[in-house]
């Protein structure tokens, strides 16, 4: 088995599930049929099986060094990203007129997800340049479009993106980096950039930076904010890279994690002038950047299950293997060992893991298809999808962040000691992992996101919508008697959500209103996790039904909907109760009665 | 303030809520008073900040290596050890026979903490060597007391435990390590151990290993392990260090955390005969390990809560002093920006974190006091003490082990990005940590000791008994008005867990009975440290009614202990209904479902 994807989940989500085939029958992805897919799924792992798992143990011990004002890694980081390009793969989800391939969002995420449980270390340096040339097309001239975007969607060229500053971390709206007009469409950038992924290396041609600085005349706060493209290096006449445009690296942080992915402070205009390019309108920066939100949140979503996944199937092979202890019962020492797995609470571990990694992708997959759906639709609909994306985005972000990284946790248990050693690959994932509870927004900052912003949207039609979908779902189970009471359970799930959603609406002050936005975020979450596993279910019955093979999968799909309805949607009663009833024990807790001597 | 120790917290457990005063008034700890213990506390603090703290960080980042059959490791390492023993402290809790000083456990417990606080992986080396002496004093002939222990004692020899093999990690039954007679009361120890913490070094002048073994006639299985002290080097006629021993240190493994402990993996007899002695009687050697457990285990978990502690007076010091963000509903960008500790959400993880460090403070701490109330108790009371200290064990090594964990994940959410990063602490703690919840018996073993064996001995009067010590203090709370509605819902919890005990006991099937065995462990001691919790509230009311100072020190308290009776106790009765209702998710999933192609 691969420990970097299951592929009959894969087919089960993207075509049992989804239907993948119906979607992609007609429209801008219309030809992108099940063979296509198939042939791309086996591109990409082989690729992700022979140039990335392989090194990710390595990189991870011996991550990027600060020399001469450069990141230095090893040579096969390089390759690795010259595989992936070489293969078509950085041009893959891109409009044909750039270049790119034209593939679908849901295809190209999951073909990226096995770079991302291979290596994300090396991944991350696509994903960056893919998420920067996107902003590009979105917003930048035809210009900039051709002389750099191009270049990115080619595999040639790298890009960053530079938000936070030392002194403005999540709060965007302090940051003080300069652009000064500097004749014709040129300014001159000048400021510090901390946390920038996959800079300050020399693997690409060139790097193009997409920074947020403000004007001189720009208002104070978010609303003062303007995008510049800022290349390492400048172009010539001839649109290649030539003099460099003075894009200092200052340090690299050591992180916990990712340690392959390089992470930087910037300085831009501290030894020269660096010269960057508007993109977009003055002003707008923040408009633009949280325009690419959406795809950006799903993907740290997507990194985050992937993780969760590799664990799953790793500890899922090691318990299948390994032997030890005996049957509770069994008193008889010269009784062989047996599996991990023949011990009850290692299957709960399993289980936990499955019900974690496998709910997380179905939602990170059904995002990505929202995103796919938006570009098929009527105009009538396309307000509609975009709400509802809208309101599941701080989910996806959030939940496979928060509960694979648990199942990492469950993962490096079931070997014991072992798992805690990098002999194996479980605690490396689990430190991967815990950076996506933080950056594109922390789970707090996503909280007040869908509770302070999304779901008063449109007088919250983003949430209506989302709950009339899981109300199609449970009517659905409603009839199917393995699964009539799983369709009750939910129903009332869905009634908690309404609740406290109303509560919190209804409270005018609006800190106390979201003094358990956090709370609110998770367990909205258990409730749309818990939907899409009813989802499964019905499928699984429905695939059983149909004489399909693979009984023991489908069985497995319902066992892992039993414990997360079981043991896991309960909890959301809990979170949910304490946004309805306003709980102010935080709220009304001071930071004078915590300060300690 | 202090990041690895709360004074006045410690004040508040030792003598306003466990009334050490009092306990030490008389009996075996006569004279350790308020005053004694302070100093030692002020020695102990001294020490670790200036001996400990600071290298933490460099001894985790360039941890021991492998050269020439030697762990190689830092100077300061030995130095700090050194620090510890020169200031008595490696004899503070030995009795006075034997060069050791009589502290009472609690204090000497309460002591050590600072180091694991400022440096875990160096004051393992102590903790180990104190676990090894007080084996041998317990088990061994005089000559072993006085020609090793009091060595050990002395701070000059180290000592470790060596119990797991290749072939057998949790599965003590398995071990194959052979023990053959070889005259006078010599024997020829033969076998590889993995796991040894603190072993392969040069920083002392011999290690004393106590190894688990097997005599040429022993019975399969538990029954026939014995116990033996096997030196790293043999005693000359003078009983110094003389002659190699032959335990050859093969490698070390290369950990998540607490990378500053050596690791190893030690063949005995490989390259010439290991030298080793009977301790305690043939066959009887895992009683002897077991026998030692009960201080082991709160060990652990005492170490897991020092881990939590530093982490949260670090995220709480950079709480109050960093500035980011507004108050939600502030619009206006020229407005200063705000500390964290001011944002809703950034309180919700301090309180989080307080809760479960503080309550798990309070569990280790109570558990340290019944382990001197046995040395000081009326024989008529001392097997109710270990029948109490029986029950208690599986929970103060898991407890804070999973819940300090996540603690340690909150501490690293508020410092953001800078918290992912070898800047801070804080991700250091966060794999320190992650290694509590696996050794001395994982989490799941130790689910399976409750279940399975402890609220089953004497016909569950351990239970019984802890369960009465929480009725008497919710009768107590229940007459106070702030804290009636507390008393009613840990009154209602402790009928949840006497439900689910009910329900496992009556279940034939032991499998079935242990199926969420897990579950049992985790939710029992959500109830346990909620008991706890209400007992530091009702001191704090008492306090604050005697017109104590700090008000904000007893409000911050009962703030802590609302957290954790809103936010935290009511999983436990989700957990405990599964157990209740002996739900079969796990058990009747079978690894052929689970099975991945």
């Amino acid at each position: 088995m691969s420990t970097i994807v299951d592929r009959h989940n894969l087919d089960f989500l993207l075509f049992d599930m989804f239907d993948l085939e119906k979607a992609h029958a007609s429209g801008p992805f219309e030809g992108q049929d099940r063979e296509l897919i198939s042939q791309l799924l086996d591109t990409a792992q082989r690729i992700a099986e022979a140039e990335y798992l392989p090194t990710a143990a390595s990189l991870d011990a011996v991550p990027p060094t600060f020399e001469n004002g450069k990141a230095v890694m090893p040579a096969y980081v390089g390759r690795a990203l010259k595989a992936y390009s070489d293969a078509g793969l950085s041009a893959q989800s891109f409009p044909v007129e750039f270049g790119g391939l034209g593939i679908s969002h849901t295809v190209s995420m999951t073909v990226n997800g096995m770079f991302s449980a291979a290596n994300i270390a090396i991944a991350n340096y696509f994903l960056l340049t893919a998420a920067a040339a996107r902003l590009l097309l979105a917003f930048g001239t035809e210009e900039q479009k051709s002389r750099y975007a191009s270049h990115m969607i080619a595999g040639r060229w790298m890009g960053t993106m530079c938000l936070s500053e030392p002194q403005a971390g999540s709060s965007l709206a302090d940051i003080t980096t300069r652009a000064d007009p500097a004749g014709d469409d040129a300014y001159h950038l000048r400021g510090t950039k901390i946390w920038i992924s996959s800079g300050g290396h020399s693997m690409s041609e060139n790097i193009v930076h997409l920074v947020l600085a403000r004007l001189p005349d720009a208002p104070a706060g978010v609303k003062g904010i303007s995008l510049f493209l800022v290349p390492q290096k400048r172009l010539n006449e001839a649109g290649e890279p030539g003099e460099d445009n003075n894009v200092t690296l200052i340090g690299l942080a050591h992180k916990m994690g990712q340690r392959g992915t390089t992470n930087c402070q910037l300085n831009f205009g501290e030894d020269g002038p660096s010269v960057g390019y508007l993109v977009g309108k003055p002003n707008q920066g923040l408009h633009a950047m949280f325009h690419m939100m959406n795809e950006a949140r799903i993907g740290v979503g997507h990194v985050a299950t992937m993780s969760g996944l590799v664990g799953y199937l790793y500890s899922l092979q090691y318990a299948t293997q390994r032997l030890q202890g005996r049957r509770i019962g069994q008193k008889d020492p010269a009784s062989p060992q047996i599996p991990l797995i023949e011990h009850v609470d290692i299957r709960r571990m399993l289980l936990a893991q499955k019900a974690a990694v496998e709910g997380a992708l179905a939602l990170c997959t059904y995002c990505a298809l929202l995103v796919d759906e938006q570009k098929r639709a009527e105009e009538a609909d396309q307000a509609d999808l975009a709400l509802l994306l809208e309101v599941l985005t701080p989910i996806v972000k959030s939940w496979p962040s928060e509960h694979c990284l648990e199942a990492n946790k469950w993962a490096m248990q079931i070997l014991g000691g072992a798992g805690y050693t990098s002999d194996h690959p479980l605690e490396r994932l689990y430190r991967d992992n815990r950076l996506n509870h933080i950056y594109e927004g922390t789970y707090g900052i996503q909280g007040i996101d869908l509770l302070g912003r999304k779901v008063r949207l449109a007088e919250g039609r983003g949430l209506d919508l989302l709950l009339e979908r899981i109300d199609a779902t449970i009517a659905e189970a409603a009839h199917i008697p393995a699964l009539s009471s799983h369709a009750a359970w939910l129903a009332e799930a869905v009634g908690w959500v309404k609740e406290a959603t109303s509560a919190a609406l209804a409270e005018p002050d609006l800190e106390r209103s979201l003094a358990n936005a956090t709370l609110y975020l998770d367990a909205t979450g258990t409730v749309v996790i818990g939907w899409l596993w009813l989802w499964q279910a019905i499928v699984a019955v429905r695939m059983e039904e149909g004489g399909a093979a693979s009984k023991a999968f489908y069985e497995a799909k319902r066992a892992a909907c039993d414990y997360f309805f079981r043991y896991q949607l309960p909890r959301a009663q809990i979170d949910l109760g304490l946004v309805k009833t306003l709980d102010d024990t935080c709220l009304a807790t001071t930071p004078e009665q915590l300060r300690v001597a």
